[in-house]
């Protein structure tokens, strides 16, 4: 997410189908932005691949139908082309736009706006408004976080959107929707969730689909699909992320209707593919390393829950982008023979190479 | 604000009758003083000249008196004073002093306290320590922020205000005057403003006097024509901000009494100001990067209210603050010829200089 | 804290009764994890010394048995050694390991998840994962503030604590246990303490111990023995704290209960003690400057009070953190002949030197 140059293509991307598409879009101006597009989509998962891409916006599209929420699916396209263009009129480099380094937040913005908001025309000037904000705010964080090497990954996204979030509140036109309400934090007592298969395993699912803010497991199961097209570890380590995750919240006794939703899992997907096998050398170590990662996302999950309830907005993807920085930014090195390569070589992707 | 050798000084301060002053200034070390304290108070506003100061001081005064709270007058005084006198002790560079560097945020936080804080005695030892640590916060956080050639601006200010007013809930002695009271957010009914030039226009240029939390558009007109003395560009900016603020707030719907207050246009107003003529070079792109950042910050204002409205503190400056480091930290080149000068030229003071 | 190679060892560190047991270490591996961890002890004081760890650890059973929670204790040494056994796992340097650099964040993580949580098996299960991940903060918080050459200190602990309190409220299986309850901030009635020798001294007392969450004076008084072992100045510093807070806090009417309980008295001890005489070079405005950090340090712990009564978590030790930083970041120098030392000789440790 938000790289150039990934060095991890040859191993976290297995299957590339795209070699024709890639040289069409390198004449056509059309096809190259319905690419730079497409490849935005994908990289909400870390990945660099108009099909995967093509399929994510599919499974928005399934998991709004199914919400009866047809204008997410209009909201995120809506997201990805403003935020897309935006990055055009400012010039970013070339590279960066044709990773889709600058398409997955703001489309991101328009997913989360479209879903909170009541769909009238106000929602869409707030969202467009957002989604071109998102990419101002995309180019401010890299420039950040490039002095240490991580990703501003989702958080432009989440930044942007808590503060339209919490905007609505007073602007009475938009009005708050599914928002909140605020309330006090308040412990309740130990959910209940049945440890069979079924519903399991669909709770699991829909903990994959929640990166797009829905909770249908059809949606989730074409994403992972999209994502073994590009990658079977991306997928593999998907697919752990959603089970460790949805267990740790079972086991510490979390909200069932919470769990079931796939509350809990989304963060938790993002973090396992991040760790396992985007930002750091796959290795046993590694593996333990991005458990750890994946454990503790649910932790956050669980603090964001209370700490964002008294302001009435949800976490968004918050509890990813902080275990990802917090497990990034030591930057160790994890390979077998520390001696032989001294410092930082764990560390797959250094750079977001923006300027 | 809180800039050394401003190079934009012969674009934006348009008109300098400072000459003789800032020689006298140079012989004299009282006279000195005081026009270090002077420019302090016109850096609120970005301008680095004693007579903006001076009327700026004065705008504080008759909005002070307006409100029948004469001791904010004297609050920013003894802000400004303290908080030079303190960087004088931890001895900072001359040329940052001279230019008023360390002026305008401790004097925003003199009025902060007099304005929400009773008036008793221990109110003014609170308003002395906090104006001595406002220093000591604005050498932190430029110190923090020279990595990336954004300034601290009045979030030194606004920091340390935070704190302060914060700490009054515990400080019984203190009490709380007319902070909060904290309380959930909740969304309301969708205001109602008339579109008249009366009541209109009073609004707005109370937005300009609201940068010194007064709701008063005597002041508000002073603090224009302070700004057009020294820039007719900061000072047309400005308007726009105002306009332009308060027709975003009351299109969305925002609580009529407080944009009557002027409450939605202070930051924009700044935002405008920075923006627009003073940390970018001017240019139509510049233009319509100020007006998204000008509709942003009325965005992040609205947020904030709701942020806030649980611990029960004021935004303060914080949504242009905010706005201010997420647009010019992109560090966008909005020349017209991008490839003749490779990097970062639109963004005109890249350091604080203040080692 | 969290330094390496301090070279205010002469300094502040007067009595070093370790060197036999020094040479021990080197040759013994167990003999030399449990130096490890006693230095990680004794640093939560700033105290690279063993002996002084060994009483701190005493100090902290004294209390917890005081208070009928054993667990405590045990919590404590259970995140001391998993803290620093992660560090070692993640191959940290041996010099910075050799210094307690990565014990006295997880030991306090342990302490703040046994004090707070009800005792079961999920809370120990909780509490390791918590104690790991504060080594991973502590690497990664090291790696972001490097820079800038300021410690992390004791943020790692703060801020993965603070997500584990949070995370209980929503882990209905581990329980709040004396967290909260959630509230919104009200000012009350002012505070009455009598300002007679008891119960004022055995507060102030109780202040020094309050850093391991504990209210208990006996505790206080082996720290104080403990920092006296180690460097008598330390000891001094860390008295003036708790004298000087104490006053303030009943000066400006803070609860009576709170400050009775030493609540006000725990941060401006380790200020005190970090700008008093072990981060900045010993001389009367070295002095003045650390009063005004241990004021503002009341201030800020009231201001927490006051902003983490809604999430109904405590403010362990941030109030401390953020003084230290905001006093730290200026970078001033404060010796007599600033030409002849012309920047940053004030600061004594500049780089935590983890990598």
């Amino acid at each position: 997410m938000a790289l150039t140059g990934r060095p991890d293509e040859e191993r976290c991307v297995v299957n590339d189908v795209t070699g024709m598409w890639t040289r069409t879009a390198d004449s056509h101006a059309g096809v190259r932005f319905v690419d730079f597009s497409l490849r935005g989509a994908g990289q909400v998962m870390f990945q660099n691949n108009p099909v995967t891409g093509l399929l994510i916006i599919v499974a928005v599209f399934v998991g709004a139908f199914g919400e009866h929420l047809p204008q997410v699916g209009i909201g995120a396209v809506a997201g990805l082309i403003v935020g897309t263009l935006t990055a055009m009129a400012l010039h970013v480099d070339q590279p960066s736009l044709r990773q889709g380094t600058f398409g997955f937040s703001p489309l991101l913005t328009g997913v989360a706006v479209s879903t909170f908001l009541p769909d009238k025309p106000l929602m869409w000037v707030y969202l467009v408004i957002g989604a071109a904000v998102t990419t101002v705010v995309t180019l401010a964080l890299s420039n950040v976080l490039k002095n240490w090497g991580v990703p501003a990954s989702t958080f432009p996204f989440v930044l942007t959107s808590w503060f339209l979030m919490l905007g609505a509140y007073h602007f009475f036109r938009l009005g708050v929707g599914s928002l909140g309400p605020p309330a006090l934090p308040k412990a309740g007592p130990a959910g209940h969730m049945s440890l069979a298969f079924d519903p399991l395993v669909p709770s699991m699912i829909r903990g994959v689909s929640q990166v797009f803010l829905i909770g249908n497991w059809a949606a989730g199961l074409i994403i992972l699909a999209a994502l073994a097209i590009s990658s079977r570890w991306a997928a593999l380590w998907a697919a752990v992320g959603a089970v460790v995750a949805t267990l740790i919240a079972i086991g510490f006794g979390a909200s069932a209707p919470h769990v079931d939703l796939g509350l809990y899992g989304f963060s938790a997907v993002l973090t396992a593919i991040a760790l396992g096998c985007t930002f750091l050398r796959p290795s046993v170590p590694v593996a333990i390393y991005a458990l750890l990662g994946i454990v503790f996302t649910v932790f956050i999950q669980a603090a964001l829950n209370t700490a964002l309830a008294p302001i009435g907005i949800p976490s968004f993807t918050a509890p990813f982008v902080f275990t990802l920085w917090l497990f990034l930014l030591p930057n160790r090195d994890f390979a077998p023979t520390p001696h032989d390569k001294p410092s930082k070589v764990g560390v797959v992707s250094k750079s977001t190479d923006m300027d």
